[in-house]
């Protein structure tokens, strides 16, 4: 079994011969690679703008780590620009000219996904500079987290305006989920037509929801988007990020592979969602930072525990810190290659 | 029954004529008469340091509000200011030294509890102000989360310093997590002798770490913590914030009251603690916001969720919000009082 298909087969629950695994982030700023890249772009958005650099930066883990899979590299924010919210990047993160009524939302147009032709093209370089050698996953922001960076108009602490929304003026809120919800299923197919090929919605945000408000304001939307999606044939991951009060809803969610953060372990987290899943996960990102002996045998504690399930992608619980070294990240992914090794296993 | 037991009583399991209600933050910037009160003191470091001001703001809202408990106006963080970190308090929130060594950390103290007699003068003229009306409740940070702010040096993100030395260099926080301890126990044990009739542990950030690391570095220190105040009598309060990850695990601690976030509700989370348990919770603060048929809909919910459990104090899910309209807070306090009425119930 090449690089090629360990990772797409781990999504399908197929037998592997040994667990792939690829990291969140990890084309990113702890890559000197990356740095010198982002200098020439000179800053962020225009590299995220610019496919010929956003390609050479989505390549540069895929040999240095030895990852399954290389991730497109752009930003979930970017759609909400297309959308008609203004966008920059500061010291103090992303900054977005904040919607609150439903009239701002109504303003919001649903963009062809020409309208990100940038992102669409760096799909097509990277799956041709990748040339099979291992898969290209396409992403978007899930349909909450994009609404609450909308309606903070930055990334959230306390999401007091996105909660007052929801409370006050659901109406608004579900105009707002709706749109984005149309604007990522197109932007994601889109993807898949130029070259990707498997899917991850991010919900980063999504741990600050209650079940009751994720039930309406989050899980309609989510099965919305991937049950659009699910006819592209390619394995669609839902990453949800500090949700484990959610595990017993996220369940029903038709997703192929369920992606969670490191603090429940993967087995305990099978049993909270029901029913045999594929699992990604669920390395704390810290980790990383620490001493290599730690790092193999936390690898080691993920693996066991990932044993009985349908299925297994290694991943860290949340993106790669920028002050991660390098050679920390390789020696993650030997570790997972060399412990995850199979023997006998279906080719 | 009077406002003066009840509270006592649901935490001890025993029957009541209605549920008792307390909001943490409920002394704070959303009341006019506090924002009046912390003018007079210029900063708040200097409110939390002069007796009768913070003995004023602790008792603002317990006549405003009607609330069933009393809870000592101060900072967590002033426990390790006393140990030998500077602190302050910017726009950017709390401001530490940090420490990062085993070095830094062997510098510091196990401080008296007389270092720190304001808060104790603080409790001793609550208790006499308060008259039995309703308890108070005395505080501290918890190990971990107390040990998060020593290591940062302010409010975490990613907690990147404190997680570091956990895999790093272990003895130093293990040397730093038992002088924390050692200072709170003295601590509380002190505002009890001034007068608080019960004690709650804030751990605000237990939530990052996963349930290893929650093993090593921060359950043994609240079993310590605990099982040194229990010989006290009072009811002991641990509040985990956004924690449902570590559930299975927090069955264990010997706290009278488990006090938990919005994000799972009460009965589901008493499955997974597993045994019966008096728990505290669990409104989303943001509900507050809102309208307040709302309010009444979801103190209605969370009622009804409570019903079995051993015991029910009624409270946020975290502290209220600077935004939060007092007649808001009014209308929830009323809200339980009248929907968790109880006919026939002991007094």
């Amino acid at each position: 079994m090449s690089r090629a298909s360990r990772f797409l087969r781990a999504c399908r629950g197929l037998p592997v011969d040994t667990t792939p695994v690829w990291f969140m982030r990890q084309a990113g700023r702890y890559l000197p690679e990356y740095q010198a890249t982002r200098a020439r772009a000179g800053d962020f958005l225009t590299l995220c703008k610019t496919p010929e650099l956003a390609c050479e930066v989505t390549l540069q883990p895929v040999d240095r780590l030895g990852v399954d899979a290389a991730i497109l590299f752009s930003d979930i924010l970017l759609p909400l620009e297309a959308m008609g919210l203004p966008l920059s990047f500061t010291e103090q993160g992303p900054q977005l000219e904040p919607v609150r009524s439903e009239a701002d939302i109504a303003a919001l147009r649903v963009p062809d996904p020409e309208e990100l032709g940038f992102v669409l093209e760096t799909v097509r370089l990277c799956a041709r500079a990748l040339a099979g050698q291992v898969p290209l996953i396409g992403f978007a922001g899930a349909p909450f987290t994009l609404l609450s960076y909308a309606v903070e108009g930055k990334t959230g602490k306390q999401f007091e305006h996105t909660k007052r929304m929801l409370l006050s003026c659901p109406a608004a809120a579900h105009l707002l989920l709706e749109r984005i919800s149309d604007t990522i299923v197109a932007l994601l197919r889109a993807q898949v037509a130029a070259g990707a090929q498997a899917l991850q919605l991010f919900d980063s945000w999504i741990g600050v929801l209650g079940q009751e408000d994720y039930q309406v304001f989050a899980e309609p939307y989510l099965q919305r988007v991937l049950m659009a999606l699910r006819s592209l044939g390619v394995p669609l991951i839902y990453f949800a990020h500090h949700a484990a009060a959610l595990l017993p809803l996220l369940g029903r969610l038709p997703a192929d592979v369920l992606a969670l953060d490191w603090r429940l372990p993967l087995d305990q987290a099978a049993a909270l969602l029901g029913g045999r899943r594929v699992l990604q996960g669920n390395l704390d990102p810290c980790v990383l930072l620490g001493p290599v002996a730690e790092i193999e045998r936390r690898v080691r504690t993920i693996l066991d525990q990932a044993a009985g399930l349908a299925g297994h992608v290694f991943n860290l619980g949340h993106g790669v810190l920028p002050s991660t070294p390098p050679a920390h990240a390789q020696a993650a992914v030997e570790a997972v290659h060399r412990l995850g090794a199979r023997t006998g296993a279906a080719t």
